[in-house]
Parts: C-alpha cells; structure tokens; sequence
C-alpha cells in the first residue's frame, strides 16, 4: 500500500521529511570489479574489451567485427516495421527542433576602459553514448543523448551497445542513424565506458560519456569522471502529479505507473487538494496494476514507494513540491500556468491534463534525461550545453591596461603573489616609459 | 631544468605525448578521514564542527561565535587601506558587469502542431562558498565564485573560512561584503563541507557548493556531490604562452612564472616559432627566479613541470595546445585574431601582448576559476550558469496530443512500457469519442 498523508495531521511534517529522505536504490557494491575491469582495458585494450565481452555477452568478437558495418546497420534498419519507423522520425525531428534552440551565442563586446571581453562555444571534439542493452534498450534515449551532442556540432559521435548473444535492436540502430551517430560498437559493461575513456586500438578515445547504465556502468562512469566529462549518474526515475478532483482518477493513475513500471525502485506520488479524489485514483492504480504487463515491476514501486498527499490549498502543494524538487511534475489542475509560477525545482514540467508526462519521453521535444533523486534543486536536465564549452576571452589594449592594471597589480602584491603584479607592471613600465608601441 | 622540445626532432610525439600524461598530483590518501569527519558532522552537528576547528585551527568556537557578526565584519574592513578596498571594489564591479551577461533568457514557443514548449532558468535556493585560509586565502576567488551566485539570484549566499588560531583576512571578510554574501562561518575543512551539504543548528544545508580547497575539502566535495551540487575539482594551476619573437622575453617570463608560483605542482607552457626566442625567455625565467618571493614554489614548478616547444609554425602551435587544452592561454604573437580561430579547446584566453594572464585573475571580468588538467576538452569555467538550472516546460493542446500522440504510443508499445503508451491511449480515446472538453 501507497503512504497516505495528510498535510492536516499531526506528524505530517515527521513523515513527509522521511519520504524525502527514502533511500530507494540498494547499489550493489562493483566499484571494486569495475576497478579492475577498467585496468585490464588500459592495459590490453582490445584484448581485454574482446574477452570480458565474451565473459559477460557470450559473444565473440574479433577487432574487426566490434563495430556495426554500415550493410549490418542497414540489413537491421530495413526490418523496423513502417509505422515504428515513422513515429521515431517524428521523434527525431521534434528531440531536434527544440534542442537546435538551446544553442548558445558567442559574445564580444569592448568596455568604456577599452577591454574586449567576451567568450565562444565550441562543441567537445568526440562524445561516446552508452545504451544498455536487454530490457532497458530504449531508442528513446539514443535520440536524447545523440541529437543534443549532434546539434552542439560534436565531430565524433560513437555508442557502445552491448549485444547479449549477440541479439541487437533494429531501433536502437535506426535512432543511431536518424541522429548522426558514426560508429555503434557491439561492447558494454564498464569495458565500454573503459575503452570509451581511454581509448583502445579500435576504438578511439572520446571527450565526454552520456547515457544510462546499469550499477557497473555508473561505477565505471564514477570512475573515469576527470579523465573525460560525464553525464549525472541518474537514480530511478520519479513523477510527482498534482492534480485536483476535475480530473478522471483513471488518466493521473496511468500517469503515476508510467513511472512506476521503470523499475520497482521508481516513486510516483500524487498530491491533490481533495482527499477523495486521492482515494479514487488510489483505487485506479490497484484496477490497472490487476492487468498490467509490467505489474510485477510496477506493483511494489507503488506499494514501497508510492504516495497519495493530500493538502489543503495549491500552494501548499507547490511547497510540498518545491521540497520534492521532482525528476517530472504534472500540474493537472483547472488553472496550471497560476500553480507554475510558484513551482522553483523540477527537472521537467508537464502543463495541463493533455500532457502525460510519457509525451515528454518520447516525443514532446524537451530532453527526457533529468535530475533524479531531489538534484533537481541544483541541476539540469540533458542538453546542447552537455556537449558544449565556454571559452572566455579577454583582450586589454594598452589604455584598458593602463585604466585596470594598478588596481590587479595591488590585488596581486595583497595576496603575496609577486610574478602576478610583475607581469601588470612590467608593461605599465614600458607604457610609462615612451610612446605606445600599438600592437608589435 | 625546464623541458625543451622541437617538433622537428625525432622522438618528439612520444615526449610531448609523455608531457601531456604527466602526472603532477600526488593526492594525499585523506578518503578515510574525510569519511569519518562527515559522518560525524552528521550526526553530532554543530558540536562535531566545533570539536573539529579546535583540533585543526586550534580555535574555540560556540554556535554563537561560529559566524562572524555584523559589527565583527564591519571592525575588520575598516582596517583594509583604501588602495585596496578601491581594487577589490573595481574588481567586484568588473567581474560583475561580465557576469550579468551571462544570464541565459527563459524560452517558450508554439509550434504547428499545437504543442507549447520552452524552459525556464531559477537559482538554487543556496548556495555556500569555500574560502581556504592560510596562504591560499584569496580575496580574488571570494569575489570569482559569490558574483556569479549573486548575479544568478541565490537566496542565500555563505561562506565557510577557516581562521586558524582566530586570524581572520580583512579582506576575504570585505570581498564577501561587497558579493552579497549573507553570513560568514570561521570553520573550514572537510568539517565545512560537510555542515553546508547536510546541516547543523547553526549552520543550514546549501544546494551547492563551490570554491577551492585542499585534498581535504575536495576529497569532502567528491564526497557530497550527490546530496548537494558542486563545482569542479580543480587541480594544479597552469598556462600555456604561445608567443612569437616579437616579445620582450622578460614579460613572457613573468607570465610563466604567474602560474608556477602559485604552487610546486603549477605547469607552465611555452611554444614558440623561435628557437632562440624560447632560449631568451628560459633565460629570463631562471634571471627572475634569482629574486622572486615565492621562488621556492615557482622554482621547482618550472624546474620539474616547465616546458619551451619549439614549431615551425604557428598551425602547429595551434594544433598542440588544442591537445594540451590549457587552463589559461595567451597569444603573444602578431596576427592574434588569426590564430584564436584556430583555438578549440581552452578554459580562458588572452589575446595580444597587453594581456597577461594576471589581468584575468583579477579584473578583467571573466571567471578565474577555470577547468584544469585538459578537462577544458570538455568543461567550462564557473560561470552564473552553475547557479542555475533549467526546467523544461511542455504543454499539448488537444490538437497537439492527437496530432503527436500516436506515434509517442507507438514508441512507448515498442520499449514494452504499457502504461507509457496508455497515459496517451486514455486521453487519445476521450478526444476521439465526443467533442473536445477544452480544459476543465
């Protein structure tokens, strides 16, 4: 059974703390395993990446077939039925119409002291995305870790997929080919992440690694975080739905077990402003978990994780929200855009009740990467950022150096860092001394 | 003896290949202590903190005493002369008009479909600043990482600063004053880091945490990421000078030395397109090392870590540094425009000869805390943004949802993730089966 709370009741506060505090992922202890697996790839390189895919996909690769060749890619391609096709098309062409938006501009600009200053993007020269392989082998989410690094203008874009047995996912390859990516190795596990890092005969080193990944792939990830960039390491999804009785309790139901049939460590709460109708979606959820697929995933992420909240006004609801900061929050009530403004941490808002936050997986357009596990209140979701950089610049000519340059030179004698305030001083000498040589 | 390499020699590709492997950290083993020190601020709260500066700065605080009072800041500022207060007040003013323009605007479209979508910037609630005392206690970098906080619109701004035996910097104490800073803490360490991420009575749990420290403070840093956010961790300091023989050696020299005597594991990096130029400014170094204060640290920097390369031609020396992704970049050479363009991965870069790097640490504007260690290949410099996050924003119409929802259906049906696909199923059959109920 869900936890029943009522902001009304003694103890509340008690008991909403510790439903922040749940701890909802038992990681089971790799780092050690990985730490080793990741020596033996810098080590052996292809060797060791070949033997540890045999070890846990049972598949035997050899250099030369590691990658995809492009007739593979195609001979799997061509077997996507039409319709499914289709819809990852649309898919694609949304993920990139919204991402193409998010590039930032390069600024320039000379102050009244006469210092250019400014800076300029520039996209990490390769990034390497990891898509899990089995159960979690969602061609969603090569779209929203490939298009993002495709429109910041990565120059080398490679996914590491493990094949167990050797059974591939057309999809996952047709959304590697819909999004620019130029190479799909058949290797995963913490090996990939390794080879990724460091790089080995075959396959090349990369900048950054994004992509999901079961608990050996997030220690590995740990791991090489400083050697390359990384993506957070995401916990299990979340939703937080506030919705008010003018909603049919079967649709805010589905909506919660869309999250819960990710992973029975997943957590949907509801927080509405009407006890009964809190009752009444409760119910829909135990109807639809009778029948559902997925009910052995998402019955005991309902029952171990799941809450019903019930408040006394929206803005208790916001506040309660605020201090969830949710991974994505659906704001199902008569006027949602009054109940935004008071919303300061989510990863992902859904508006009104036409938008079930499974549009905003697939198809929406926005990134369905996202802060877990309340990071909302510091971080972002995916993005074009993820795989750009700034570089600042800066250009004095000599009358900005000559305006600016004694107060850096005092700033620098005051925190005893003599050669700083010698370079300011060595040209204010020369720029003392005679005529300004402009330039060389 | 600094290392001097040409790109015409044989052998050249394995030393400068080895020059970038170069490991300059020798991270002290301090995991474990700092492991103990948070789970005891966890669960002893202020006393742990206070127990803990006893013991390491030999200071007797009491919840009252643990931050600094109005009056106690304003006593200590007044001490500053006024050459310095007007530096760091043009400092705060520079780094601040730079900084605005960093605020990213909020987005929000409506495209054909009917689909309403965009994002939205918010600051983290707070966010908690650490100062180092001691020798690396810098004004400059109070300044460097609380603007940035302020502009973005932190709620609430902190600063922990230990004061060993009680010695407080007036002018740490006047950089947080003019930054916006809210309260500021005598406590430091791993014992610091650990009170902002989760809390004690006196001192409240920040969102993120930024500021440098040592292998303490970054060890405890590692350690919270996750509860909280943080910035980088930064490692030793470096720059690399491209300059052409139109220099005085001299100034170059001073540039180097800028960064070496910030501390023994510093890099500093000339490449040059003339032989005898890079022999003028190794020369000048050694001459400015006979007298420099710090030539103990800048000394064995350059000895140890210091290098003078050798190209035929700037290309070249484009292309090496874009391997070396250099924290701090100058571009002493005649044409500096023209070789920017060829600049790809750099944290911060300072165009033409009236730039030294120093200008930057200070004043110029732009943020001095900048990625280390070649991670400039895939990260930026502090900036407003890491006070930021964004929330995207998704809102279907009716029209929308039957326009795209099918194919999310599709998708969903595809991944095997039912009640993805039924949260559209159920709306899309309440669209189909009678006129449209728009909103409630």
């Amino acid at each position: 059974m869900p936890i029943f709370l009522n902001r009304d009741e003694p103890g509340f506060e008690t008991r909403f703390a510790a439903l922040l505090e749940m701890k909802r992922e038992d990681a089971p202890e790799v780092d050690d395993v990985v730490a080793r697996i990741i020596s033996d790839v810098r080590a052996r390189g292809d060797a060791a990446v070949i033997e540890l895919t045999e070890r846990f996909d049972r598949l035997s690769l050899t250099p030369e077939t590691m990658a995809f060749t492009s007739d593979e890619i195609a001979e799997a391609v061509a077997r996507v039925p039409a319709v499914e096709r289709a819809a990852l098309e649309l898919a694609a062409d949304r993920i990139r119409a919204y991402h193409v938006r998010q590039m930032p501009e390069d600024q320039s600009w000379t102050d009244p002291d006469g210092a250019t200053l400014g800076w300029r993007w520039t996209p990490v020269e390769a990034a390497g995305l990891y898509v899990p392989g089995g159960l979690a082998s969602y061609p969603s989410s090569v779209l929203m870790n490939a298009i993002p690094a495709q429109v910041a203008g990565v120059n080398r874009l490679v996914v590491c997929a493990p094949t167990p047995d050797g059974v591939a996912n057309p999809l996952v390859l047709l959304a590697a080919q819909l999004s620019g990516v130029d190479v799909v190795y058949r290797v995963g596990g913490a090996q990939a992440v390794a080879a990724m890092a460091y790089g080995t005969d075959t396959i090349l080193p990369v900048d950054k690694i994004t992509g999901p990944g079961n608990a050996y792939v997030a220690a590995a990830k740990r791991r090489v975080f400083g050697k390359v960039g990384i993506d957070m390491i995401a916990g299990p999804s979340e939703i937080l739905v506030i919705a008010d009785r003018h909603n049919d309790p079967d649709w805010i139901a589905v909506d919660l077990l869309s999250q819960a049939e990710h992973d029975a460590s997943a957590q949907s709460i509801l927080i509405t402003d009407d006890a009964a109708f809190g009752r009444a979606v409760a119910d829909a959820v135990d109807k639809r978990l009778e029948t559902l697929e997925r009910r052995a995933i998402a019955g005991p992420s309902w029952r171990d994780y799941g809450a019903v909240i019930t408040v006394d006004t929206l803005d208790q609801a916001a506040m309660l929200s605020n201090r969830i900061a949710p991974e994505h929050l659906e704001l199902c009530v008569a006027d949602p855009h009054a109940l935004l403004t008071k919303i300061r941490h989510a990863g992902a808002i859904f508006i009104g009740q036409w938008t079930p936050e499974a549009i905003g997986d697939y198809i929406g357009g926005p990134n369905h990467v996202l802060p877990t596990a309340r990071s909302a209140r510091f971080s972002s979701g995916l993005s074009v950022m993820d795989f750009l950089k700034r570089t600042t610049l800066a250009e004095m000519s000599p009358a900005a150096l000559r305006a600016i340059g004694p107060a850096a030179e005092t700033l620098a004698r005051s925190e005893s860092l003599e050669a700083h305030g010698l370079s300011i001083r060595a040209r204010l000498d020369r720029l003392n001394d005679g005529p300004l040589e402009e330039g060389h």
